[in-house]
């Protein structure tokens, strides 16, 4: 099932949407992060009236499951350029996440640019290895994203390295990315721990944030993720994800729970 | 006056609460961003029952000016470790910032450190230059707090190189800075893009998030801001503070609007 299938939302009421957790989306047996904030968004810019989420943070609340799940919108402010909405995404017994983000129309986005880094340096698609999905760990989420790692960030994979991760993103047989589809992007990677010698456990996403800078072209994206802090018990993972045209198209920060050992 | 006082929040009434915008604390007019998100996070604190924003999201809606404000807060959802709020500050016209933020208690943090970076490198503060309020510019603001800017890069303010500000900051008169009141320091600075040659202008926030690592030590922080990307009309600046023990303190990352040119 395609992400915009598996994400589509029907207005049943004042602000209230309906659609459902597609199987298949787990990670684990909870539906991935990133998919459920995409469910999410898309009621909060139907209720907005406007396309794109500019600005957008979820907190996690409970693990999904697939079934029926609602979104319940407030449109907070309705602004000459953004309109402001608090959504929350329900299933029949629980709230699962609440966001709060900003809508607006990237197409009228300009002005100056100027960037102190470009994208991350990756092999071609083929030379980079696929994380194919499993029953359990790849979970079946790989099966509805493809994700392309590095020769050299594949084989880090369960060993010491640094906490980063980096490679390619797209959906499944090539399913166009809207604004939408990117923030299933920024949530799409394995944890950077994985890299390292820490533990290897369920990381949680408590927050994440994800600002939107543009609608992506078509193709592949290539997208990297960093945390420098680990402390408190807490770590945060800094995304960035480019176009096929070299185009910074999101950034993303989520800060995460550590396992507690 | 101090933040503690300017911040004040009583209640009056189920899950709603009263305050005021104190006078001074404003940049050309417009109640500075961290003080009134600290207003909302003191609110949502209360309302929680938990004292500390551990990652607090806030969107802004209109400018602040003196006079009161109330705080309606909605507890989205009570767990064993965090409380999810949402909270919307309003005047009596309109909402000025809506928040959503989880609160829990750093006491009860634990687990790995692992630290990629460590804090900024800077002189000793007696070294550095303090920006000092006017009428206009530096703003009125910069007598509420207190900052204190290495001498490079208080002379490369107005120049035309890279887009980052770093520096000590503490409340006037050493007040004691507690977890709402790091909320203040991460949005303090002068812009980023003052420091390039770049239009100096009003760089609205568009919508900020901290996340809060560990309660501070006593004395003066170490703030340091960067900006990566300046693109579609946006830009971002990340922020961290590190208190006088060497600990990482608070994460910060806004999306500020580009003045258009």
């Amino acid at each position: 099932m395609s992400l915009a299938a598996a994400s589509a939302m029907s207005p049943v009421g004042a602000g209230r949407w309906a659609g459902g957790i597609a199987p298949g989306w787990d990670i684990v047996g909870a539906a991935n992060g990133g998919y459920l904030l995409a469910m999410a968004a898309r009621a909060a810019a139907l209720a907005s009236g406007r396309p794109d989420p500019v600005t957008v943070t979820a907190h996690y609340l409970a693990p999904g499951a697939p079934g029926p799940v609602t979104v319940d919108t407030e449109v907070v402010k309705a602004g000459k350029r953004f309109t402001t909405v608090s959504a929350t995404l329900s299933d029949a017994a629980h709230p699962l996440v609440r966001i709060l983000g900003s809508f607006g129309d990237l197409e009228e986005s300009a002005g100056a640019e100027r960037l102190e880094a470009g994208p991350p340096a990756l092999p071609p698609v083929a030379d980079c290895i696929p994380i194919e999905p499993t029953d359990t760990f790849p979970p079946p989420f790989m099966g509805r994203v493809e994700l392309r790692l590095p020769p050299e960030r594949a084989s880090a994979w369960g060993g010491s390295g640094a906490p980063r991760v980096e490679g390619w993103f797209r959906l499944r047989d090539g399913e166009p990315i809207d604004t939408i589809a990117l923030l299933v992007a920024v949530d799409a990677f394995p944890p950077t721990i994985f890299f390292t010698d820490l533990p290897v456990a369920w990381v949680p996403t408590m927050e994440l944030t994800a600002h939107v800078r543009a609608r992506p072209a078509a193709g592949w994206l290539r997208c990297a993720f960093t945390t420098r802090f680990i402390t408190g018990g807490f770590l945060e993972e800094d995304g960035e994800v480019w176009d096929s045209g070299g185009r910074l198209v999101a950034q993303s920060r989520q800060l995460a729970l550590l396992p507690r050992g």
